[in-house]
């Protein structure tokens, strides 16, 4: 079983509370990966038995580091209408809620469609290097990036040059794993934090706010099998301790498959 | 007192309920305007005292239409930490969850800023017509909106055509108001709906999620006044029933005051 299959199997203890454990695959420098625990909040609504549609948005708001060790999460049900259902969580570690999150599940329909965004140009994957130059372990080993612009340069800049926050890479999950809404919600935070790029040195920081949408139905999700996506990443402004980034993920064919927006908490 | 601050007013019933009631100033087509609720939920944690800090980011979820008549609002402290501060809100009417909503607030503080992002050349505001193409009443008499590109056209389109998403605006209260947090979040909805512009037709529509990071601190909301905010909204998608929408709001100096995100669903 994938790692990410694997690690973000939920435990029922009742019909609306989850019980689960924070993975080694997807730790980071903070304790756990923002998208580890985005995953694992959209697969407590993935895997409820009320479900009714696929999921067109997450929301979670990160308000505690998730140490390492077991957590539970609470799922309710707020609303289900004819064409979309309303779900709040909360992942909680002992008294502490280190995450609260909402879900949109929708019933996609053929309707009329019109698709006016394009994605850049790239080359194909296999004349983009694999980027190497993350340390071992932790979340990055579980991703592919091959960056064919604004890739991380951690070397300190003596003339205190700032770089442009935009990026743009190919990516996939290590190991290969057919693309889903699991993924595409884990890999929607897969994006280097735009201060360390721009700066080219490492502050504290967080994320503490995430919004990720679903843009393709599952036959867009199927179609791209383990192809990787073609993805972008930018910030428009760093202000007062707190900056944005944003995240584009397309599909085969030039398909926009997730579209995602964040704000990272930074100390200096 | 302006109709925002007297319609956004909220009764406290209890430390973590509200009692509030629609406004005929901000209805629309369908009970009650988005920015409205967005700003009801922002005032219930803007006027708790124990707020810390400002708003950072807003996510509602609309998971039924407002209807005219009273609501309550129920407004819950989830995490205080040193820099965030996570507060979960659901608004109701009598047993129906017309919608779920998260505010994070930050404490913002001098440290190392970077504003990349730059607002698109447009005439001043003074050159550009206020656009009189809305039907009087509702929400869209409260704003003053100036097109400088992608202005609503409602004519039917018999060749079929398929415009831009894309829209180039000034946009300020009507009355004027000195902006602050609560008319940001208003403002972050007023865009009208991208499938309308593109197909120059109205087709039965809901935002089922608006999610709306503020990027400026006290000083900058004080410096814009009630000078107008110079905006873009455009979509990347409609997709099977449901698009999205984004809209960007500048101030002064090219200063990004706001970004939101949201997704739209329609019928057809």
């Amino acid at each position: 079983m994938h790692p990410l299959d694997k690690d973000t199997t939920l435990e029922r203890l009742s019909p609306e509370r989850l019980a689960g454990r924070t993975s080694t695959h997807y730790s980071n420098f903070n304790g756990t990966f923002g998208g580890f625990t985005a995953a694992v909040l959209l697969r407590a609504v993935l895997d409820d038995p009320r479900r009714q549609g696929v999921p067109i948005a997450l929301t979670v708001n990160y308000s505690a580091a998730l140490n390492e060790g077991t957590f539970e999460v609470s799922v309710r049900e707020r609303r289900t209408g004819k064409s979309t259902q309303h779900w709040s969580l909360e992942l909680t570690q002992g008294d502490t809620v280190a995450a609260t999150a909402s879900v949109v599940c929708g019933q996609r329909r053929a309707v009329w469609s019109h698709h006016p965004a394009e994605p850049p140009h790239m080359p194909p994957p296999e004349q983009v290097p694999v980027f190497d130059g993350f340390k071992p372990g932790g979340w990055t080993s579980q991703y592919e990036m091959r960056f064919a612009k604004g890739a991380p340069d951690w070397n300190p800049r003596a003339d205190g040059e700032i770089r442009s926050a935009h990026s743009q890479l190919w990516m996939r999950d290590v190991p290969e794993r057919p693309l889903d809404y699991l993924s595409l919600a884990s890999m929607s935070d897969a994006f280097v934090i735009r201060a360390f790029m721009v700066r080219g040195k490492f502050v504290p920081v967080g994320t503490i706010t995430l919004t990720t949408f679903f843009h393709g139905n599952e036959e867009a999700m199927q179609a791209q099998g383990t192809h990787p996506l073609l993805c972008t990443a930018d910030a428009h402004l760093f202000a007062d301790g707190f900056a944005d980034q944003i995240a584009h993920l397309w599909g085969k064919d030039g398909r926009l498959l997730a579209t995602s927006t964040q704000i990272v908490w930074y100390k200096e």
